[in-house]
C-alpha cells in the first residue's frame, strides 16, 4: 500500500479537522510585543488522549492533574499557560490548576473533567490566578489558532515550533499536527517540553500509546541542550477520530503510515527545538553507526551531543575532534579505538582510528554553518541512532544567571 | 589513640621524605611567563605503588602503560607533560611514552620500567618529541622542586594546586603529600584530572588500594564542572616506607589515621579543582542529608552541583531555587516533595516542602559570595554525602570555543 506523508504549509496543531484553539496575553510573563501566556486547544468531537510525562520524581501540580484526568484515556480540551511552572506549589497549586481547568472548561462550554492542564515557566510560585480569571475569557477559538497556541507556550524560545504532516495511506487520508515548546531544561527522557499533538486520524487507544512511545523515542527523547529536566514536561496526543479512516490499531495496514507521519511531525518539533536551544546559533546532528545494539547507539550519540566541551568547540568553530572520540568513549557504549571512523559532514577526520591530516580552513568552514553534522562509525555491529543538540554560546550563561532577576 | 592531622605550610608531593621532583619548559605549551611543561617526580627509595585510572573506553597512552608498569605494585619516578595528551594516538603514542620514560629513567639514572608517565593536554596528537628529548636534561630534582611540578601539569588551571599533611598516631609519624590539576573535563569517577601523591608511610599495598579508593571517592568522585571525562584521567598514589613506622595494613591502628591524612589532602585537592573550573568566580558546595542512603546521597549532590542551571544561576547570584529542586527531582534519589528541606547558607527557603518567604537582597548577598553553601534535608533516612562544583560562566564558554585555534 502506498504511503505519502507530505508537511502542510504553515501546519499547526489545529491543521487535523475539528480542533481549534486560541491565546491571549494575561499578564503571567513579562509584557512585550506580541507575547502570548494563556491559550486554550479544543477539539469539537471527543478524543482518544494519552501523555507521556516528565521522569523527575517532583512532578509538577499539572502533571499530577493531567495524569488523573488522562485514565479514562479521553479529553476534549487542554488550557496552559507559560511564565509559571505551577510546580513545588502543593495543595494550593493543585486547586488553581483545578480552577483553571474549570474557568477553560466554563468557557468553551464543555464538562471540566475533560479539561487538561499544563504549565511552564519558573518553579516554587503559586499561579496569579487573578490574571488567568481575567485573561480566559478574552480567548478567541478559531481554526487558525494553533499559531496562537504555539506562541502562548514559548518561555525562553525564540521562535513557535508548529508543523502538520498530511498522511495517505491506500484510500485513508488524515493528518497529525503540533506545537512544542522547549529552549533550555532539554534533555532526553521527555525533559523538558510541553508538546501537544493532535490528529483526525480514528485510532484505538493500545496503537496510540505504543505509536507515541515509539515517536518520542526517535525524537524528543535524542534531544539534549543543557542536561537539566523540569518537573513539567509532558508530550500529550488527543485524536477524534473526524478523518473517517479505518480504526487504526497495532496490526492495521494503516498503523506504519501512521507512525511515519507522526514520526516526523515529533522529528520536526525536536529539531527545532535543538536549533532553538538557549542561546545557540548552530544545530548540531550525530549520528552513530556499526553500534552493538541501538541502545548503544543511542546511548553514544546523546553522550556527544551532551557534552558541553563538543558544544563549546562546534560553538567557536574549533576543529577540536579529540573531545568527540573523549564523549563517545565515556558513553558507556562498546568502542575500539582501533575500528572508529569520524566525520564532519562529508570530511573524514578519522578512520580505523587513525587522525587522517586535514584542510583546517575546509573543517572550520563546515563548522561555520548553521547545521554540524557529526558521524561516527564504531565498525562493530549494525545499529544506528541520530542525535541533535545545539552549541554552547555565552549567550546561554547570561540567559540562565538571569532568569527571576 | 590520639590522631592529628596537620596541613604542612606550603605543603607539597615533596613534603614527604625522600621524594624529589623538578621541571622545565620544554615548548610543549604556549610560551608564557613562568610556565612549565615537563617535569620528573622521583623517590630516593623504592615506593609500593598504585592507580586509579579513566573510565573511559578510549584510553591515553600513558595510562595504558602505567596500567602494566603498576601490575607489579611498585615504582620509582614519574615523568609527566602537559600540552599534549598522548591520547588517540596508537602504536605510534605508544613508543612515544615508552621513549619519554627511558629518557627519564637515564636522567636520574634507575631502570625504565620503574618509570611512571603521564600527559595531559590536547587529544589526537603525537607529542612533540624533539622537544621533551632536548628538555628532559634541563631538570633538576629538588626537595622543594613539588611546586614546580605541580605548575608543569596545569593547563587551563589557573593555580597550582598542592598540599600536605604531618599525621601523628600514637609514636607514629609520616607525611602525606599531592598535586592535581584540573579544571575542565571535570566530573565523578574519577574525571578529569591527574593527582599524584605520595607518602613516607610504610604501607601495605592491599591497604593502599582500599585507602586510595576511599579517598577518592569521598574527593575526587564528587566534583563535577562540565560533565565530560578524558582519556588521560589518572589518581596515583606512591609509598616509600622512609617514615619507617610499623607497616600498615587495613587492621592496623594506624590506618585510620592514615585514611584520615589521605582523605583531608584530596578533598584539599578536590576542591582547589572546582573553585578553579574553567571560568569559575565560585565554589560551590551541595550536602545532600537524609537520603535513604550514601549512594543516593551521592547521587542527588552530584546533579545538583552538575546541573548546568544551578550553575548558572549561582553565577548571577539569582535566587532560582526552583533548579535545586527540580535537579534533586531528576537525579534518581527518593524524594518526597512534602518532606524536603532546602538552606541556601544559613537561610531556610523550604521547609517540609513548603516554600517560605525569604528576603531576596539577603540571598543574593548569599549568592555573591566566593563560596556558595547549598544544603538539602530529604528527611527520609540518615546518609549525607557532599559534593563540590562551581558557577558556569561565560568565559567557560570563551575558553572551550577556542582551546586548539
Amino acid at each position: 500500500m502506498a504511503t505519502r506523508v507530505d508537511f502542510i504549509a504553515s501546519g499547526t496543531v489545529t491543521s487535523p479537522q475539528g480542533f481549534h484553539a486560541g491565546a491571549t496575553y494575561a499578564g503571567i510573563k513579562q509584557k512585550a510585543d506580541d507575547v502570548l501566556d494563556l491559550g486554550v486547544l479544543f477539539s469539537e468531537a471527543p478524543c482518544v488522549a494519552m501523555a507521556l510525562f516528565t521522569t523527575n520524581r517532583i512532578k509538577a501540580v499539572p502533571v499530577v492533574l493531567c495524569q488523573q484526568r488522562l485514565q479514562r484515556g479521553r479529553a476534549l480540551a487542554l488550557v496552559v499557560n507559560s511564565g509559571c511552572a505551577n510546580a513545588f506549589t502543593g495543595e494550593e497549586g493543585l486547586a488553581d490548576a483545578d480552577e483553571m481547568a474549570d474557568l477553560a472548561a466554563r468557557n468553551i462550554g464543555v464538562s471540566p473533567e475533560n479539561v487538561l492542564v499544563a504549565s511552564t515557566g519558573v518553579t516554587g510560585q503559586r499561579l496569579p490566578m487573578k490574571l488567568i480569571r481575567a485573561g480566559i475569557g478574552q480567548i478567541v477559538l478559531t481554526k487558525d489558532g494553533g499559531h496562537e497556541l504555539a506562541r502562548a507556550i514559548m518561555t525562553t524560545d525564540t521562535m513557535a515550533k508548529e508543523a502538520a504532516v498530511a498522511v495517505r495511506a491506500g484510500d485513508g487520508e488524515f493528518i497529525i499536527g503540533g506545537v512544542a515548546k522547549g529552549s533550555g531544561m532539554i534533555h532526553p527522557e521527555l525533559a523538558t517540553l510541553l508538546c501537544f499533538l493532535t490528529t483526525d486520524a480514528v485510532v484505538d487507544i493500545d496503537f496510540l500509546k505504543l505509536a507515541l512511545r515509539k515517536a518520542v523515542d526517535v525524537s524528543f527523547n535524542m534531544v539534549s541542550i543543557d542536561g537539566d529536566t523540569s518537573p513539567n514536561d509532558m508530550v500529550l496526543v488527543m485524536a477524534n477520530g473526524l478523518a473517517g479512516n479505518e480504526v487504526i490499531s497495532p496490526d492495521s495496514h494503516q498503523a506504519s503510515a501512521f507512525q511515519q507521519g507522526l514520526d516526523q511531525v515529533c522529528i520536526y518539533l525536536a529539531r527545532s527545538i535543538a536549533s532553538d536551544g538557549e542561546g545557540a546559533t548552530k544545530l548540531i546532528e550525530v549520528t552513530v553507526s556499526g553500534a552493538v545494539s541501538v541502545a548503544e547507539a543511542r546511548l553514544a550519540a546523546r553522550t556527544v551531543v551532551s557534552s558541553p566541551l563538543v558544544k563549546a568547540a562546534v560553538h567557536g568553530s574549533d576543529p577540536n575532534w579529540g573531545r568527540i572520540i573523549a564523549a563517545v568513549g565515556r558513553s558507556g557504549a562498546e568502542v575500539v579505538e582501533s575500528k572508529i571512523d569520524l566525520y564532519l559532514g562529508n570530511i573524514c577526520l578519522v578512520r580505523a582510528g587513525k587522525p587522517l591530516p586535514f584542510s583546517k580552513p575546509s573543517v572550520v568552514e563546515l563548522l561555520s554553518q548553521g547545521e554540524v553534522l557529526v558521524s561516527l562509525q564504531l565498525n562493530l555491529g549494525t545499529a544506528t541512532a541520530t542525535a541533535w543538540g545545539c552549541d554552547l554560546s555565552e549567550e546561554y550563561v547570561t540567559i540562565n544567571s538571569q532568569y527571576t532577576t
